[in-house]
């Protein structure tokens, strides 16, 4: 826990009380005293200061500054087909700690439709997975998360509406183009990225996506797990954003 | 389980036979029948096929042919200080799915020294990982693995002997340079990697790597857990590796 992340409704004026992990992680893990300064920030606001004004068994109190930068929105969107329960968590404390704008989770041929039942998809469990990656990266900004429940109406009817990505992109292992090919370094615009079960997308769904404008591209043969390909593509993105003309 | 891994001493001729979880995967998770063809690699070796020739309660028989290409070592070598051991199974799973010839495990001064005791650093159980990784991507090659207790002798004595990378780059998040400044894309050099504690290396530690010819980079300010930390650099090493000049 790089920033301590507080909730808007949570502060009292200037002060907040933390009773929850996060005060058992000042006083244990941080091991502060009265006094001390720690790094916080208001969920999707500002980052600044707290200084720790009072320690109980039960809480510990904060005197809130907020003269830290108010962090940007991500401009990369994700659509992941749904992963298993435990993947997703891992992926959704990955994604958030890279700084990722919207997520949508899809079905997909090969997604098991037992996935959707699962206890992770109520936003009251998912959030706190996001919230861990936001606390480790020290960013304040929660993904949205969209669930979607049926392929065909996601892709035609509900995404169009939910996304401004100029840019769309889907990675598709059995492609020839790479991503050199299918971005214009550095990358400016908003990406929306689109990654597959581990089966991959079936051919109904790859021609769906590029109905709707996506370009294919792999980044090689290799056939890698979730929580692999979704810190690799993103960096990859981003590394592409800050394109800079080799030296010769 | 994408290629059914297979060690040299368990070949009997051409045929092997398997009882352990492969089997199972053959008879439950696959559901083949005798004649089914699947995909099987020696360890660090060729990639071919194993026809289904015997089904028993026991284990699964398979033809062996190996007729596909024999997996280059791949041109990375990865230093990582000793991350705690339920993240170390995750990373040596990832790194040998996106591919790494050598891992060196090293101290660092912000690694808990109870890490070092930890019965996942005994090459039979770290093995099952770096295998797991394999059979996900379908490559043969076993990234070797260094364990390095303490870090002056690792970095002054025992890397110079052990890698003939010529590009030594560490991941440092105070650097301004980044990983375009750091190397010169296309990179068709071998490269060492070394990527740090969360906490990040000491000056100490800074200090010797580069008195070793190592150059920093950072891949920005977001603090990410080891994870995706190792999958994000790798990947952007991949591409930078694929470098094309982009089209304007």
């Amino acid at each position: 826990m790089n920033l301590i992340l507080i909730e808007p409704h949570e502060l009292n004026g200037n002060l907040v009380s933390l009773a929850d992990r996060r005060g058992q992680h000042i006083k244990k893990t941080l091991k502060s005293e009265i006094g001390d300064t720690l790094r916080v920030g208001i969920v999707n606001g500002r980052i600044g200061t707290g200084t720790v004004e009072n320690i109980s068994k039960k809480a510990v109190t904060l005197l809130i500054d907020l003269q830290g930068p108010q962090t940007a929105r991500p401009t990369i969107d994700l659509i992941l087909a749904l992963p298993r329960p435990i993947m997703l968590k891992r992926v959704l404390a990955q994604a958030s700690s890279l700084g990722v704008n919207q997520i949508f989770l899809t079905n997909a041929n090969r997604v098991e439709k037992s996935f959707f039942a699962a206890s992770i998809l109520q936003e009251d469990n998912y959030r706190e997975f996001l919230l861990q990656g936001l606390e480790q990266a020290m960013d304040t900004i929660v993904p949205k998360v969209h669930i979607c429940k049926r392929f065909k109406p996601f892709i035609e009817d509900y995404l169009p509406g939910q996304t401004d990505c100029q840019v769309k992109l889907l990675a598709h292992p059995t492609t020839k183009c790479s991503l050199w090919e299918q971005t214009s370094p550095p990358i400016t615009e908003k990406i929306l990225l689109a990654i597959g079960p581990e089966g991959g997308w079936v051919d109904f769904e790859v021609d769906k996506f590029k109905e709707c404008g996506f370009s294919t591209f792999s980044m090689g043969p290799r056939i890698l797990r979730v929580d692999t390909v979704v810190p690799a593509l993103l960096a990859q993105i981003n590394l592409l954003r800050d394109f800079q003309i080799p030296d010769r």
